[in-house]
């Protein structure tokens, strides 16, 4: 079995790649090799592969025929512009992230002769927008309020007509929001949600910039990989739904800092200083606080146990802590 | 105000020119000028009026940019590639109803210095998939079964996306099924629902090939420019949601049918020959059979009133009798 990943020299891609490599298997198939793509080269696994590495815009005319070339029997979608960059620069997110995404998609029916993969494409909560339930159905209506999350939704409505029409055998996974994500803080308005974790883990001071009742939906990088295997295990038969919402853990800002006190002691929670953002409280008042993600749990997609789990996890893979 | 409609040489569109070209005004204001585009010329309206008839494929290179050079006030967007076609030919549907959507936004959005025209997209109640409830509320989720219906809902995507960045004041309108339309039968599989009423008042014979208790969501031609026109007219800051279903008259193949009687006369209805066709019931049996179009109905859309009055439309509007 050859597998795809676009997107695959990012924080998930190079995790999906590493745990490929080393389990050697996907849904009971022996990997052969890897076609790996990504803006920028991406490392190679370790392991007696056939490897292909590619750079490039995969939006760009051509580029996506060479990912499909080998045949990959699973492609990984993982590549995006991410969603503060498709605000900020409208024309290049509607590029890469929707005319990419069907790019691909007519490149792999241009192959024809029956050529039908599993096409994983990693979704997000971003598709939907306030005003939300405490819990969100699966079938809850999609109503985006950022670019990105309109191009997440166009993203799942051509995997589901694509798959329809069988030139796919396509999943969209809406992921949670990643935490604790390894590196160092960012821009994002999500940031503070690892960063409340990480740098106290590290012995560093950690701004919250928002109030301790404020929920939201996450998953590990770990159980996100695990998601990632799932989807292209899952049988066809069962996707009823080409669109799922990944089952997560709903744990508020008290949540988290009570999980790193029991992981990392009173100390580490001294590291954190409220200094509250208007701009940013409101920003992720209107995120979704839980899902019910029935259909995902039901198709064996498994979440982490709870929000300990997640910061055990961050200490385990990223600081090699028992 | 100058005018844009696009698929202005179809069914709606024609009437639409028509009745803009009499009323002569639009949203309390004067109109000056129409630009008429199609895939064929369209004919131009009778009036002292500014005319650019325009014929071409607008999703080619270069078209939209010519639809929107005079900076049209209102444009009306009925162009696309019909239901059977876009399943028949995936590139061409995908090409003009997802690319040329895209490429009249970008137009629109290239001509910058504050031009932000009101866009009013047809969008269709193929947008929805089974399994449905008997009465579908205006959040429920959109899953296609078509692609002519994904195309649609990924328009009423970019309509809401764009809007929300300030580049059009957009409103997509679900339109129910037009019934009674003129003309001939055709190969889709609603036809007949005009046909029953249509051929009998015309003293033809019709073919039914449903059972009588099928329910299905109905409106008039000219309910159907009534609900174009309010797109038009409707205040932005009351446009909380961008994505509309239209109302409409819920109505079984028995209440055709004795609506029909009421009008026509039992000579009429003794017209209609039940011929079951399996695969005709099993595609529309699965259709819509009513909505809860309450967004709608509470920002002035107005449904004919009854099935007779569609049927007596016809007759007034088709056929010249009072």
């Amino acid at each position: 079995m050859r597998i795809a990943i676009l997107g695959a020299a990012g924080m998930l891609g190079r995790k999906l790649v590493d745990r490929l490599a080393a389990e050697r298997t996907l849904a009971g198939e022996p990997i052969t090799g890897f076609v790996l793509h990504d803006i920028v080269t991406p490392s190679a696994p370790i392991g007696d592969y056939e490897i292909e590495l590619l750079s490039s815009d995969f939006s760009a005319e051509g580029e996506a025929a060479k990912i499909v070339a080998l045949w990959p029997d699973v492609i990984f979608h993982l590549a995006a512009v991410v969603s503060g960059e498709a605000e900020a620069d409208l024309a290049k997110g509607y590029r890469v992230n929707l005319d990419g995404t069907q790019a691909l998609l007519e490149a792999i029916r241009a192959v024809g002769s029956g050529y039908r993969p599993r096409f994983v494409f990693t979704s997000s909560l971003a598709v939907f927008g306030a005003p939300l339930p405490d819990v969100i159905p699966d079938d809850f209506v999609l109503r985006p309020l950022s670019s990105y999350g309109a191009q997440k939704a166009i993203g799942e409505l051509l995997v589901a007509d694509y798959s329809r029409r069988g030139i796919i055998d396509g999943i969209s996974i809406r992921l949670p929001t990643i935490c604790v994500r390894p590196g160092r803080p960012n821009k994002a308005a999500s940031s503070f949600y690892s960063g409340i974790i990480r740098e106290p883990l590290n012995g560093e001071e950690a701004i919250l910039p928002v109030s301790l009742d404020i929920r939201h939906w996450f998953a590990s990088p770990r159980a996100a990989i695990g998601y990632l295997v799932r989807a292209a295990e899952v049988a066809s038969d069962k996707l009823t739904v080409r669109s799922l919402t990944m089952p997560g853990v709903s744990a508020t800002v008290a949540d988290e800092i009570e999980a790193l006190r029991k992981v990392g002691g009173d100390d580490a929670v001294k590291l954190i200083r409220e200094q509250p953002d208007p701009a940013i409280h409101a920003i992720v008042s209107t995120w979704p606080k839980a899902f019910d993600a029935r259909s995902a749990l039901e198709l064996g997609f498994v979440a982490d146990q709870s929000f300990e789990e997640i910061v055990e996890i961050y200490q385990r893979d990223e600081l090699g802590k028992a």
